[in-house]
């Protein structure tokens, strides 16, 4: 099949003439009507983020849109639209090739966050990196939190690991883990909670894991955050009792939910109060200090605190 | 290592505090102080686009940031900002790393366009992913080249093209192939041409070869191109001649030079006559109508037109 070929099949199934888009996909660049001041790229490889077993092209397709607008959220942006990146391996069928890119059209859409251009490669390894542009005239930072600030989130916690844990164990899908499994297949950047965040002080997407990303969050702002009011799904905690994990660490290290962590003197619309911001440093739960580095490492194994979470199918390192 | 520390180290390389970029690396995104209206991405992928033999990291990192924001030059946006998806095979060292991000910064700061942000993933194959915004109130676009319009070009066709052709029989570098090798290696980005630029008609940056780049021109705009004064450069005539090559094909087909084509009623500052713009469609040298499509695709073998032409390493194919 011809480059060529595919390069006109995925511009009929991402493109339609929009007037905020003047110039699209088929030009050196796209051009937007809207600027845009907020920036952020994620990368989804395989045999590090995913295997093929555990989704479908679909899935890979809409979460690598997903994934990487859930930081726009937490700067407080409005979507405005994204690119993409294929890498694509000598065997992906012209088949798959169109589910990964309906699987983007498809999350594009639901955050009306087009995609405007891109590129393709072949590789030896599957791999989609998106770009997502987006617009805020008032920033929210990781910096912004302080003592006395409350700590909240809105989202699931642990699932989408729970959902990997059990992709892991087994590709076959079991009814009562479909709720685990679809939070990590189809995470969805929630920015129905922008407005509610116009108030808060800090934010953070929950993408390594809460007590790593909170801890980017604790050390930025200068405060300690205490977990004292955290509320463990149940789910989750039954999924670790069937795999032997230690209580809670998915909730507490677990990533991939997509989750939106923020702080604020008063309570977010849409938000569950999960912890308060203190005088000191790191992250304390049940009295005890934890290891803000434990969440995942693409490059050393995993800490002592996170042993028995597989940190092998691991999140992002952004910089 | 920790990766940790390696994302502290790019920060470092990378990061200096900026007055146009509020927020840089080290939060869920970057937010830029000039908004951008213009985007594009490109990824440089081992085993496709390069051989770690053929160049230094810093070349690779340089390249990749000048390939991308070529084609900002080709749509007379002016560079704003950039951020760089890097997936590490296992075995790549902290200094190669650091060679990389050192040499994406160098092309950053010739360019004015500060790496913002990015990510770092494993991976078993090495790539570079670069996102490049810009600004531009006039977008220069492919498909207003009229009839009676003469075809310019800024810059070396057929030089890199020749390079690569050098390196692929022998990564040892020859003294009467420098010229060459480094306009593979080290292409630059061409935003001294943006104010030339002003009055062209339509523009597009060679990054496929000649031909397959102009054809897009052409059949964006509904004209033919007669190529009837191109130059040929000595240099890639000999290097034809020296690997038994096709003469001229190098020039037509050979892709990586990021020389910048434009059309235009009068002549344009910094540029070169190549041809013009009659009724027809397609590209047209000596009385010839040439494939289009011949520049290379990653998907098929090469066409007749340029099969002495190896277009297993091949460029960039752009939606």
């Amino acid at each position: 099949v011809s480059e060529w070929s595919r390069i006109e099949r995925i511009k009929e199934l991402l493109w339609d003439r929009d007037a905020n888009i003047p110039v699209g996909i088929g030009d050196d660049a796209a051009v937007i009507a809207e600027s845009a001041n907020v920036v952020t790229v994620d990368s989804q490889v395989e045999h590090v983020h995913f295997e093929r077993a555990w989704l479908s092209m679909e899935d890979l397709g809409y979460r690598a849109v997903m994934a990487a607008a859930s930081d726009l959220v937490a700067m407080r942006a409005k979507p405005v639209c994204c690119v993409s990146s294929l890498i694509l391996p000598n065997g992906l069928t012209d088949a798959e090739l169109c589910s990964l890119v309906s699987g983007q059209r498809r999350a594009a859409d639901e955050l009306s966050c087009p995609v405007v251009g891109g590129n393709l490669s072949r590789g030896a390894e599957l791999s989609v990196t998106v770009t997502v542009l987006g617009g805020t005239s008032k920033p929210l930072l990781r910096s912004g939190a302080r003592e006395g600030d409350y700590v909240y989130v809105a989202g699931s916690l642990g699932l989408a690991a729970a959902g990997l844990r059990c992709l892991q164990a087994s590709a076959e899908e079991k009814a009562e883990h479909v709720r685990a499994i679809t939070a990590w297949r189809r995470p969805k950047a929630r920015f129905e909670l922008l407005s509610a965040l116009e108030g808060a002080s800090a934010g953070i997407d929950i993408s390594d894991g809460l007590v790593q990303d909170l801890g980017h969050l604790a050390r930025a702002s200068g405060v300690q955050i205490v977990l004292d009011d955290i509320r463990f799904d149940p789910e989750v905690t039954a999924i670790e009792a069937c795999f032997g994990l230690s209580s809670n660490v998915l909730t507490l290290y677990g990533g991939e939910d997509y989750a939106i962590v923020a702080t604020c003197r008063t309570p977010l619309n849409g938000f569950e109060r999960i912890g308060r911001c203190v005088s000191g440093s790191g992250i304390v739960f049940n009295g005890t200090r934890l290891a803000t580095d434990g969440g995942h490492d693409h490059f050393r194994s995993p800490s002592s605190v996170s042993e028995d979470y597989s940190s092998r199918h691991s999140h992002r390192s952004r910089f």
